[in-house]
């Protein structure tokens, strides 16, 4: 038995064909650069409280352009430029206010309008509230039990759910498409549960879609705590009525930007790699976790390598994409230009589910891809990258997967990430730097390895 | 090639001697029951919030043993009691102050006693302050440079290292033995850069010995800011002089308890397998990371174990040790009654490193111990428990080692630990639920495998 374990091992451990002693003591560098130097946090910094929320269109979204793009010429990569997108201009408008109408008594509750809903007229709805936690529910009561009424969509996230995008893949439905699915059986408003975990009271906002074909109802969130009163009061009293009140609307599109910098390959010049994060943010909060955090970690990413004098073969780039949160314009366009100018991206690592400490990559890919980074493990997993395998690569760099891009989704621990996703609780004293700067690292880990080995 | 691996695979997957399918769907019901029924965070709200510090001798410490007890009876385990243990009764007396003198001008910094210190004459002390960064510098500076001198010792925590117990175990010699040190060669005081990887203005405490043959001198945790500053300040000025004022004391021994819960084995009663965490807390914040999450963890493990009808075959039991952070009477004199009632204690799983999302158990005991718990990696690493090997066990369960005892120490994630470690920010705001119960699912799962399996 022993020869044959002894076969074994030597198959599995001479066939990588990468240099591990020499490759292991430069991911050591590149911890040790981010975690003694890193400048993520102070950019983040500035990203969050000089700047703060950076909804598409936004004051602040341009200002958030201009700032990224400034820190790259700092850093001075070789090329830093800007693609122009036309991007969604959604306006929230006056601050939403709501209330349970409850006998004569009127209990205040906190919502906050989805991006992309209409408002309510000036005078607000008032109408019966009615609950469900799913479609089918929906269906189920059909016009007879809708038609004039406001629905609840009251399906918490799964708490047995390891990974917290799972539970929230298994209940955002209700955000993206309950008002459409309510319209359809006469509903003259939708509320929906808050894309948390936790009981709070913050509403967290968040991108829905009319469907063509039914009526533009009204929709916002609503506090979990506000959801969970509405359900106990309901069991006492099914005639409850509620009161929404809404100012949000959609302007003609607005101009914006993609930010790209770039460091150029000295032998594979025209393979590209590229690495980002999302600019635009939410309008409730500072964009700290969802996408500041990516942001900050895709530029130290680069500042790192540079700042250890590596001279990648293939060129590397970051970008900013912009309006991931309601159109994923950037994303478009950027692998549109990619395709135009028969560009050849060979990967594509975005960070978008949080700065909090890494678990590892999950990717979109061949089979053959993700087995070669896979084979990385061994690198890694000192670094606490244990998970590496298929999984989910990221929204803004998902249009490239049509070329053939490994799309590789950096991921993070997922246990907070919905704590203060899209709500006003979205800020840098989530973050915790030492966890930013291990995600920067391990970005930059894997950007070295791609770039040494290629796919 | 492709024989050899299935040999090889043959070997691997047939050899562990558990019933895979039977145990995953048992461990997927522990986290279910915990992830939505979980009491631990509502348990250490209490304890925090209700209760607070629990410094070994006070009144906090005396209701945390009573409100554990009776907790535990409340979850009618079929044994609750009380072990009597003297412990160390030391007062940290009226708050510290503390300034730097530098030409007339006083700088107030924040400091505070360390655990077992003497305090300074009621008018203070006043010298000049004189920086170290480790022993062999103050030996090398000498009696010369150092008699009748406040010595600050400011080696910062390594923040390269990955977990930050190493950084910490690379720091902390200066608060345990840095005034003895300082001492021999005539120093009047010792002020110790808070164990931090933060930069903050919080002393973080923690425990300090006097060696034996030198004077006790007065000592102090300074917070991180406070040290670099005085760092700073000496390279314009090296008669910079330091004032610090405190008034702890250590008063005689007094009376206290282990708190011990018990659900009794059904075949192998004399088997004992134990999991706890530590009652005792420093006096500045509210004990919540350390270690009150590691005491709910443990009673949550066995809550949800008896909710799901499980019948051990082992002894299991419960233990809220007492004065793990100034003396470990506790650990010590559970261990000591463990021999004296010839009890045979197989495991020992203690949480003392935080209630963060679960990374996996480090180990020590024999390699024939850890090798049969590391084969059950598979069934525990959906959980993100990845890291299961050899490493640290715990300081109250490390007295049943010499029994033979495997002791297993819970692993979370490292990196915001020492952002409250005994500082006025360890309080319940620093522990997120979702995290919390993942910790107590996991000592449950394992505490389920032990008992199943045995060693």
């Amino acid at each position: 038995m022993k020869k044959v374990i002894l076969l074994f091992f030597y198959f599995i451990w001479f066939t990588p064909g990468f240099a591990q002693n020499e490759d292991s003591l430069f991911i050591r560098k590149i911890y040790d650069e981010i975690l003694t130097k890193g400048e993520a946090f102070q950019n983040l910094t500035y990203l969050t409280k000089k700047i703060g929320p950076r909804l598409s269109g936004s004051a602040g979204a341009a200002k958030a352009v201009e700032f990224t793009k400034k820190t790259m010429e700092n850093y001075v990569f070789d090329r830093v430029f800007l693609q122009d997108v036309m991007v969604p201009h959604w306006v929230r408008g006056e601050k939403e206010s709501a209330y349970i109408i409850k006998g004569g008594q009127k209990i205040n509750v906190p919502i906050a309008a989805l991006g992309g809903s209409v408002s309510t007229p000036k005078s607000g709805i008032r109408a019966k509230i009615v609950e469900v936690k799913n479609f089918d529910e929906l269906k189920s009561l059909g016009e007879a039990k809708i038609k004039g009424k406001i629905v609840l969509f009251n399906r918490p996230m799964d708490a047995t759910k390891l990974n917290t995008f799972d539970a929230y893949g298994g209940a955002v439905n209700q955000r993206g498409s309950g008002a459409s699915e309510a319209a359809k059986y006469g509903a003259v408003g939708a509320i929906v549960r808050s894309m948390t975990t936790l009981k709070d009271n913050y509403p967290h906002t968040g991108g829905m879609r009319y469907a063509t074909g039914v009526p533009m109802i009204p929709t916002a969130a609503i506090s979990t705590n506000g959801a969970d009163l509405i359900s106990s009061l309901l069991k006492e009293d099914n005639n409850l009525e509620f009161f929404f009140k809404q100012s949000c609307e959609t302007l003609p599109d607005a101009p914006s930007h993609n930010v790209v910098g770039e460091i150029r390959g000295t032998e594979k010049t025209d393979e590209i790699l590229v690495v980002g994060g999302h600019l635009d943010s939410w309008d409730l909060g500072e964009g700290a976790q969802d996408d500041g955090a990516g942001c900050v970690q895709s530029i130290e990413a680069l500042r790192a390598l540079k700042a250890l004098g590596y001279k990648p073969k293939r060129t590397i780039r970051v970008v900013m994409f912009m309006n991931e949160e309601n159109g994923l314009r950037g994303g478009t366009k950027y692998a549109d230009l990619a395709k135009l100018n028969t560009e050849k991206h060979i990967a594509g690592i975005e960070s978008d589910n949080g700065g909090f400490t890494p678990r590892g990559f999950g990717m979109v890919g061949s089979d053959e891809q993700i087995s070669k980074i896979a084979k990385y493990k061994s690198l890694l997993s000192p670094y606490g990258l244990h998970e590496i395998g298929r999984g989910s690569g990221g929204a803004d760099i998902g249009p490239l997967g049509s070329q053939g891009t490994l799309l590789i989704g950096f991921k993070p621990d997922s246990q907070r990430y919905f704590d203060f996703h899209h709500a006003a609780t979205d800020t840098l004293e989530a973050v915790n730097e030492r966890e930013l700067n291990l995600g920067a690292a391990s970005m930059a880990a894997l950007l070295y390895l791609l770039d040494k080995y290629g796919l």
